[in-house]
């Protein structure tokens, strides 16, 4: 029997400004990685998607980004080791007062954007991301992109992990996320991307932008909860699932 | 034998921006109110003041604030009840993670600038304020100021509370701070400050900014570590106040 | 034969949020209150809305806000005069930089939020935006909320006005705007919303919340660019007016 | 007879932040770079600086960086093309509504610290720069470090330019400024910088880190305007160079 987890970034809105179906595609996963107010979120989204992850026996983990807000967190930024290790700690503590405020254990730190993208080869930037969530929780999870180097380095300091695979993102040979703006690195059929979902879970293979057969495995796998069609994309990946044998669920 | 806790303002600089001389005024107080990234403080300097309480034996508190950097959370801002309540629980958790990282126990929380002044009358702030607190962690102290409705409010729910006087604050008749802006609100003449101070800890009485005569019970005395004059001042008080037979100590 | 302008807030996208159909409703509009990075918009947003409207030939005007991201710069903030008369200065020379790179002309400026709610009643801060707009560039057109102070204001100082007029915000006796938050505040009844708009237009009247019937005349309508219906809307409102004989057309 | 201008980065202060002592340096240079809200700076802060600029006809250019207050815009950011012009443009129309307002021409336009620092060899930052420069104004003049890239982009495009030298930042090998994390890259020795400064205007010589003799040429000269001993300092380059005759003027 296969089984997976199934997650997606949650959280992202800010203020008035609306991303992401929250209240749908929270049916659908095991686990939501939210926004702690730097890259995007803000305390009242956070109180409200906590209080939805506990209605729904959802876990939740923390997804730090860069204090870039008007980049969402996608733009590389050249920090210290004691900025993002600082950085990341400030917003797993500042997420802990909800998850604390309704009974709920934080359950992991998924790294955002440019700073998870770093963390494909960056030891330094992964090291620093360790030592915030060892110093706060040493049985908070990692979430990382599989192949990269925060698994190997999380690993090595003692923390537990769950290598993350996607739906919607193609991947280089070296396993790492083709750049969003390389054509064809988002992945579009959904049929295509679910079939291949498939395939990563059962055979632990998946075809790179260039065509070459490259090994994966995938402890967790990201949907997106934003975009006109997100909702029923999940539910087909549910469907496809059950189908297909894979169970889905939590860690 | 009298006694009072002595707690200062801290970790207010950010980024390149220093302000306040937390590296000396630490030395001698012995609770730090620190900022937690809101209207003041960052990260980096949030981690900094933590460490050097730590190693002197000073107690942390929460210094939540409005999100108004470019205000230094002294201008008033008209919030809804929950966003107060949800900015406030999103500050003490991003400073529980400094905290916690280095053992210490969370103190307490004092309510800064505009949001502290509004605690005077205003109950549903200070509800709000509690209401954080109550749900972060109910052990938590709420430091408010000497005669403001917060202090009600917080015993009414059950948490514990700490009066907090001020050295070079006037008071009005109702013992408010007079607001910064009016002529005399702040008291420069350092001999008189601290022997008000003295008869405030002493006869549980102080002189209004209209001449009047009104009763004050102080907990906790809050002196300012900004400007040049800072460290003389405080070290000033506690000269004065061990020869006046005044314990400091932590409550 | 009855003429009026027709506005719309856009440019209130932030990075990767976005809010208000801008592309869509900028082909209905005759000029356009650009947010100017403070409560809404970015320098890419700004750049783009300023093309769209060159394009078109829509006038550009400034949509100058309180510095609160977070809260959409709908929350009041108590600011001093020249903080709110430099704020409002530094906006405008903001989106100037891209009207002039354009070669379009800066049209006016429509405070928001809650900064334009201030400018019923408050004439200090009525005054200070006006004295912001003389001491850029004295041919600016001020956009008031009809009846709004901020029209004395201007007019009395020597610019040129344009009373703004509301299609979906239901109206208080004395004219100023029922608060987003009391019932019945937004009309969503599109055929009551336009045939309002026509009887304010032809007649001068509107009813208030409280039934009564009041005096009101618009030199300039503002329809909403967000909201699922918002280009049905506008598009119904053309006609109407076409049937009716109210030509939309620039101040 | 040797001739230079002197300028000072100014208006970095934010709020209750206070950096640098602006009200003194003002009285000892030609030109200032006035931080426009991005990087440092606020509304209330350029006000005054332009208005101080102006009392002393000292020349206003813009000093745009890096949305990165918490980091005082000295990280580096990866940035697109457009971002990068249009937030350069956006900094520059918000300052030029200051200096329109006390009838100041705006003089120049000075990157600062990594954006500045990416002039050295970028070329696509340096003409996002000098595109946003054209459009708004082409008779504003570019400062760039004396030896990157910047230069010869603006020359390239028809801006005028000013090559910029530092009184207390040591050179490398390819008149790059020295990291400021290097050990060495901050000249301390007062007598030393000045003399430095002397031979560089005179000679057009600087040893660089490594002991090489390096070719300069300074159109105009930065002095830094925080720390303790900034005025005694330009003082003394203003006395030292009336003894070798180089005047101080504006370009």
């Amino acid at each position: 029997m296969y089984s997976i987890d199934l997650n997606s970034d949650m959280g992202e809105s800010f203020g008035a400004y609306k991303i992401g179906g929250d209240d749908e595609i929270i049916k659908y996963v095991t686990t939501a990685n939210v926004a702690c107010g730097y890259h995007a979120g803000d305390p009242m989204v956070m109180d409200r998607v906590v209080r939805m992850a506990k209605e729904r026996g959802v876990d939740v983990g923390a997804h730090p980004g860069y204090p870039d807000l008007m980049g969402f967190g996608r733009r590389k930024m050249v920090l210290s080791f004691q900025e993002v290790k600082n950085y990341v700690k400030y917003q797993i503590g500042a997420l802990s007062a909800f998850t604390k405020s309704y009974g709920v254990q934080l359950h992991h730190v998924a790294p955002h954007g440019a700073m998870g993208n770093q963390c494909q080869y960056d030891e330094e930037i992964s090291q620093a991301i360790c030592e915030a969530v060892c110093e706060f929780d040493k049985d908070l999870i990692i979430y990382y992109c599989a192949g990269a180097v925060l698994g190997k380095v999380a690993e090595s300091m003692g923390l537990r992990t769950a290598a993350e695979i996607f739906v919607d993102r193609a991947y280089m040979d070296d396993l790492s996320l083709a750049p969003r703006k390389m054509e064809g690195s988002m992945i579009t059929d959904e049929d295509y991307a679910i079939k291949r979902c498939v395939r990563m879970i059962k055979e632990g293979k998946v075809t790179s932008m260039s065509g070459k057969e490259i090994d994966v495995r995938g402890d967790t796998l990201c949907v997106h909860g934003d975009g006109p069609k997100a909702i029923q994309f999940v539910k087909k990946i549910r469907e496809t699932f059950e189908q297909e044998g894979i169970q889905i669920k939590q860690l």
